[in-house]
Parts: C-alpha cells; structure tokens; sequence
C-alpha cells in the first residue's frame, strides 16, 4: 500500500540523517574505522589487550599512595589512579590535597616507574597538571562542562573522560567530540554507572553501554566498577562482566586502610582485597585469550 | 567520641534490622544457604551449568516455532520459549493465540523432545497451563501482580519470574517470595532490564542485579538480553557478560524470519543467528570452565 | 536546499503517522473533542468542577471507616476512597480485608449517602465487586495487567485508573484504551506520581501529565497527593498546584488515627489535617472561579 | 516489646542525624528561619511575590533581544534573561555570542531599565561578567561544577542556580552551600525538570521540588517552565502549577521569531504568546492574592 511505502521512505529517512550526523563526528568510527590507541607509559590502549588503573579515590599523603602504587607494581600493572582536586557534594567534605596532591603523585610515578591518572576539575589547572601527570581524567560531573571539555583539547595528553551522572551515550560522546574537535584525539572513555531509582547500587552500572560505544566510536573503553556499584562485594563480578563484553579496561579503587580513607571508604578495597581481585582477573583473562 | 559511638550503634542497628528482614523471607539466602536446582526436562537449572532458553516472542504458527524448536534441538538445547499470551501496549497489537498456541507449543515439546517455558498472564489460566508447558513464565508487567503470584505458589510447576519494568530488586525478591510462601520454591528469577532515561537500548541490563540476587536468595537467575537490550548487535556481548557475571543462564529470541514477525521484529534472531550466537556462546563457555 | 526540503517532508511525515496513531484511539481527543462526564453519585466528573476523593488507605474496620465518612460527608464531599485488597510489596503486610472490605464500604455509603471507591486487582472479582462499590480502581501496579483491565472494560461501572509506577504517559493512554476498547468508556485518570531517582519523595509527582493527558484524551484527570509524595507536608501544596493545573480532582488518604494505619502510616491526614486540608483548597478553588 | 523500643531509638537517631546535617548548613531554614531576599533592580525576590524572569534561550543580536525588553518592559516587569555563553551538547551547535552577548544585554539593560540574568560557564568569565549582568545564572550542567560555584561565591551579585539535569534536591542544596559557604548567600534556586523516563516532555517537572526547597532552605526558589518541560504548549498550565505551590517566581523562553531560533526553536514563545502567557497568568496571580 501507499501508506507502507511511506512509512519505509520514511525509515530510510531517519536512519540516514542519524547517519549522517554520526558520520560528521570526528570520534566516530564512520569517521575512522580502526581503534584509536592511547599510549601511556607503553600501554598501548585499545589494542585488543585489557588494562587496569587501580589506586585510591584521593590521594591523602605520599605513604598511603605509595603503599598503593608498591601493590600496583607488583601486580605487573602500569597505570595508577589517585584524586588531587576531589569533587564532593558537600563543601565541607575534604576536597582534596591539590597541587600538593599532584605533586605526590608525579614522585611516586617517578619512584615506581607508573603513569598517573588524575581529575582536573577545572580549566585554569590543565596547564599545571601536564607536568604532574600522565592521564586528565575528566570526572561524571564536569562531563558537561564544556569549557574544560576544550581546555583538555588543547592540550597534547591523553583524557579519561567519565560518563555523566545521567548522560545517554549520546551525550557522552559529543562530550568526547568536545575534546577531539579542539585537536587532541587521545580519549579514552569510561561507564562508571547511570543514575536509576535502584537503590541495591550506588549507580546501575549500564554494561551495554560499552559495545555501543565500541561501535559507535574508535576510542578505547573502560569500567569503573567502584562508581557504577559502590559495593565491594561487585567489584569482582563486575569487573569479569566488563572484561568478557569488550571493555579496554578497568577502573577500581584500592586503598592500604579503607575504613580511615578521606573518601568512598566503603567501596575501596584493600591490598590484600586488591591482590585476590587482581589474580582471579588474570586467570579470567588467561581463559578468555586461550580460547 | 559520644557522637561517633552512637552513629555506631545507629548503623549497627540498620544493618541488624535489614539482616532479620531477610532472614525472614523463604527465598533469603540466609534461610537456605545451599542453590535451589530448578529440574526441568532434566536440565537442573542452578547447579552451575549455564542454560540456555531460546524461542519466538510469540507463538504465531506450529511451522514457525517447529523451524525453531529443530534449531534448538540441533544445538543441543532442551528449553524452549515462546508466548501465547502477550501482554502488549496496545489493545490493537497482536495479542497471541492464547490456548491454540498453547496447544502448539506442547505438540512441538514432544515432537522435538524439549520443555517449553509460555508466559500466564492470569489466574484463571494458570490451571490450564499446567497441561501444556512445563515453565510458567510470568512476564515484568505482571511481576506486582500478586494475585497471579498467588496462584503460581499452589501450583507444582517451575516459575520463570521477570523484574519488573522498574522494579527494585528489593521488590523483585519480595515478589518471589509471594510465590514460595504459598508452597512452590521451584523459582528461576529473570533480570530483563530496567527503565531509566537511556534511550539507545530498550531497556537498560542491570547487569549487577546478578551477584546480588545470587548472594541475597538461594534461587537460580537468569538474564534476558533481548528484551534488556532491544537490539539484535547487543544480544552476544551482553550474554556473554551475563554469562561472565554467574548467570544461571540466558534468554534470548529467534524467529525463522524476524521481519515478518507478529512481535518484536527488530529484536529476534534468525536461525543463522542464532546457529552463530550459540556457537560463541559455548566456545565462551568452555573456556571458562577450562580455567 | 535539497537536505532541508527532505527534512521537512520527513518531519511531516513523522507528525501525521503520530497523529494517525493517536486519532485511532477511542480515549483521544482527536475522536471526540469534547469532555466524557463520568456521572457518580451526582456528581459529573469531568464537567469543570474539580472533586475530591477522600478516605483511608485500607479498609481496617467498620468504626475506622465511619469516623473518616463522617467527615467527608461534613466536608460536603460525595467520594470516599477505601482499599479491600491491598497490594503489597511484601506477602506478609496486611493485604486488606478482602470482600468483608467490600462489604463494609457499602454499608458505610448507604449509611452516609457517599459513592466508594476501591481497588480490585484480579478480575474475578469484578463480578463481585459490582454489587458493593460504585468506581472500581485499578491501582498503578496493574496498569498493565491486561486481562483486569479487559474485565474492567466489560462492565457497566466507573473506572479510575492509575498510572504505573514507570508507565509512559503513552502507555497509561494506551491502558485506558483497553478498557473502552471493550465498551466502558467511564474512564478517569489519575496521576499519582513516577519512580525517578530523587530520594526525598516516595516518587515524584508528574504535574505536567495532567495537561498533556487533557489534551490528547477526553477523559477526566485526577491527582493523587498521597502516592505522588508519600509526605503529609505535600499534600496541600501539590493539591494546589493540581487544582491550578486543571485537575478534575484530587484523590488524598484521611484515617482517624494515622499512627496506628495497618498501612502508608506516614502518609495520611487524620481528621483534623483533612478539614484543614480541604478549608484550604476550597478557598484555592472559590479564588479561581471568581476570578 | 523490646523490637519496637530499638527500632524507635533508631528512628529518633536517624532524624536526628538528617536534621544535624541540615543544621549545619548556611542555606538552611534551620539556621535563618527567615525568608532571604535578593533584590534585583528594585524586584525583592523572596518576598512572597511572585515575579518572572523572561527572555530569548540565546542572545542572537542587539533587534532580537531589543524587541523581547520592549515586550517585557511594557508587561511591567524588570528581569531579562538571555544566555551569552551557551552549553550544548554538540561542539558543533551554535555557542553564544560570548562577551559580545553580554554587552548587548547590557545594552538593552540601560535602556530599557531592565536587570539581565545571564548564563556563565567558567570561573574565568566570571570577573568579566560582573560589569555587564545583575544576576550571574549557573546552568544545569554546571550544577556539580564545584570551582565555577566557588568564584560565584566569592563575588557581590546575585546567583540563579539551576538543578541539575538528575541532581537530586539535597545535592542542589549542597550545590547552593558551596556557593553561599564563600560569602554570597543572595541566591535564587531554579528547579527546571529532571530527566526520568518518560518521553513526553524534555525533562520531568518536579513541582514537589519547590515546597521542600523552600521548607529546607531559607532561599527563594523559581520554576523554569520551558526547559522543563520543552512543550509551548506547557508553559502556561506548569507556570500556574508554580505560581499555585508557592514558588518566588516563573522563567521562560520568549524569541521575536521561535523558527528561526539559533536554539531551543520548539518551546520559545513569540511576542503575541507571550503577552497572552503574562495577561493569563497576572489574571491568576490577582485571583491568588484576592482570597
């Protein structure tokens, strides 16, 4: 019937200009087919292989991050992760060491030959961080904020960009245009979680938001699985979820003492926590490759 | 400090409270500490295999679903799905063939030699389904339906029981426990994922539901990725990760030809598909076992 | 240009296959423009009054209900709510008291000379319910619960429908189909607030749903306070704002002696809450019909 | 019993912690129970009258914002809006004129006699704004944008600030104590929808927001009808919901020419509409005030 060819005109016509609008951006993989690849300290992510940023969520004093970085050594891992400028809802909250923070982290990447990722919360500080550290990472919140989607652009250093507390994938990814349009195309992007009524978990972690950006996009992928749960009892679950659908990597947070920890000291674990996690990853791995 | 001493007190408490209330329900883990192994077909859903259901959406002819059940078969599978009754948005969708369909799909069962798993969408049913299928299923409109629930708990017949469109998973369990206070604990729990804001899948995987209703009850869960995702590209990554994540086992929908079907054309596999899909599945599979 | 000019003929397109849609249903607007009038008790629900509907959560006993009756009545009210069955989260929470509910409802509207309204939530016990209350309602987690609302459509009785708890406002039209589609087309409304993630009310309260529902349908819109914000403290502010968006009513739970409810304790007005309540909104309403 | 005793204490100990909490912050009815008022341009807003705040999405050109001041100015009403810094989710969508925008406004201020209320994105241009805007507007996806909430605070100008886009309403009061916790407490709160799943509209208004705002805050507190809900045909009901609830004051969208808008072309009203949305909503004002 006429109404039938109408509406697959019609089809055709919403699928072409959605096509079309991807096609436009530079961190669609219409744009370019192949995976991006972020270098950091020879990790070459997104090149098929898994990697892990594990460290504490704030760094809080030079021994308790070196405590971190000796067990992220030892476990044969390269990237560690630490909070210098800590966004907390409330003011009164500790916000962090700052500078000094960044400071501690640049030592203990030299002393332990490790690549540091850390949050840059806003513009006026890219610059002092490119001496500091190896990775910005761009927090949930500021997933939005525009300016220092830019600022980061601009810069030659790779981002960690986070996905916002309730953005959609496609959000999510114009963020990351935001930063390829500004000339730096070193993105590594990140599911930590989407805001729901559920209860059970901090976030609801949205696992098949990664082969969608897969698809949608040639950047590299990761999952944070302490933000997406907020539980350590997931972690490990989570985390063998997020290796077996194709994420490029894994995010979690590893603290010497939690229970005294300045910040999300009921879902960091612990070395010990840390080392048991690491090693059943590993054998998860093993099986996956051996396949 | 006094202060401190108390928000002690207060949270342990809290956590006491939580913990009688759990202990309380028939379905807590806390109640029975050992997996409840669901026997159908001679399948023992629950005792660390990992199962597979697949089938139509809908039940739309005996060609239709013996083109499936033959595929199954082939593939070594014994649970078959499909729905002659469909809870649809509008009352002018195809709403299934009701008892006919029923009636197909027990003719397809002996012929083919697999268990059939149909949704009941209401007490009077239930009686007569006992003929015919050897899986009720109850569908995520109806998982608040309590009268329905009620019913299932007096029958002995296995329960397939699906969240809810934006069920907690608080209320998920107390909607199981509705079906084993009344006597029948032989229950199969079905995350088919929730609603929130996200629009580039139907529903979003809540993928950690998994780990917490295996830790939280003693009942066999299992994940429905082709109505958590909406997308036929999402159903083997997301299988996959469910399988990773200790699911019990995984739903999904073949159609010998999705885009003639009555019911979610977009969604279902075809037989190639699906022939592909299982064979990545088990590949996946063995490799985790071998570990 | 050429893309422009495509993009207007495919909006349009979009627009009238929506239109098409809408205008097939019996509930919209676009089929009869004018108001259905649901009669009660004298009472023409949809005419541009705006009513109350006013009683206890459940049904706890005859002296309960009376207390709360005689205050309506008082009140110059027509409508008393009161629950029989109660669908509960738990199977071991009062689950209501049943047909003797009914029964007492009845009594109490002969007595006082009120219209009742109560929920039923299996449709084997529409039968029944005919001979004792005057609405039935179907309450938000069986909105979707096709076969009650099929039954509900094959009587010759006023029907309230609910909103489910994460049901599109497409789909509760759709509900309200299901009913008139199998002939009974005295339908009323309500909103009663959706599940979001925001944790200070019970769900939060969907104000524009009433306009929106006004518009593409003929029926007549009420708001439930109580369920929308679970908060006593809301009641009459968001019963402000739904009788100054152009609700046809507001629904609220009033109960004698709220601290000992068998059920939604924290949430019902006692008896003088109520009066207030009402002195209140029926100066809010002589101010804007004099206007 | 002894249960009942504990639980008790344990409630007592909940509220009494919550309300602590609450205690300790500036923004706190708790700790200034009187209403806050914020004068701008002679408007005391907080006052318990209601005022409105309209004007173009984005500043376009010195015609365009020229013909909306005349309209406004000749309803009587003294703020302006207008965004000079626009965050959009595609780097590629038109982003403001920047400063160039704000000295049209400041223009168009001088000479119309208005005060203008103007979005900025970063701490940098705040300083900047200050010799051209009467109120500093903090976006949605600005909301957790902790350092751009400090340098607000840290200046003598009035502050909207919205919710955030699935900010619940204790971190938007926490957003607000940042602000206020730096020395500017003339703040005015904006709910302006929050993003669920429903369809119907861009986001959900949440119009129980503003009574408990102004319950646990001492700030006034605006609704913003238009980006709430993104429907023309909305604006006029939510903005008497808000008026009806209690709120300090309305914001909305008003373009010479909505289809050729740069932004937001669906939901702004032209002129004529917006005289009409003024008389109408001035008519209920008086009706509300007459009682």
């Amino acid at each position: 019937t006429l109404k039938h060819i109408f509406k697959e005109i019609f089809k055709a016509g919403l699928e072409l200009q959605q096509e079309d609008h991807r096609k436009a951006l530079l961190v669609s993989r219409k744009k370019k087919p192949e995976n991006t690849i972020v270098e950091v300290k020879g990790e070459k992510i997104g090149d098929g292989n898994q990697y892990f940023v594990m460290g504490p969520c704030a760094v809080e004093s030079y021994e308790q991050v070196a405590a971190v970085a000796e067990a992220v050594k030892k476990q044969g891992l390269k990237l560690l992760r630490g909070g210098a400028y800590k966004p907390r809802t409330s003011p009164y909250d500790f916000q962090g060491l700052g500078v000094e923070g960044l400071k501690i982290l640049k030592r203990i990447a030299d002393e332990y030959d490790l690549a540091v990722i850390s949050e840059i919360v806003t513009p006026a500080d890219i610059e002092v961080a490119l001496d500091y550290i190896d990775v910005i990472q761009i927090g949930a919140r500021n997933m939005q904020n525009f300016e220092l989607l830019k600022a980061a652009g601009q810069v030659n250093k790779p981002v960690l960009l986070k996905r916002g507390l309730a953005a959609t994938i496609e959000e999510f990814i114009n963020a990351a245009e935001y930063i390829m349009s500004q000339g730096n195309g070193q993105i590594i992007l990140c599911e930590r979680g989407i805001r729901t009524y559920e209860r059970a978990t901090r976030n609801t972690l949205d696992i098949s938001a990664v082969p969608i950006l897969k698809k949608e996009t040639h950047l590299p992928v990761f999952v944070d699985v302490t933000h997406s749960t907020g539980r350590r009892d997931l972690l490990l679950p989570c985390a063998k979820a997020a290796l077996a659908i194709g994420a490029d990597g894994v995010m979690a947070e590893v603290h010497p003492d939690p229970a005294v920890a300045l910040s999300d000291s009921a879902q960091q674990m612990d070395i010990d926590q840390f080392n048991e996690f690491m090693e059943e990853l590993k054998s998860f791995q093993r099986q996956m490759v051996n396949a």
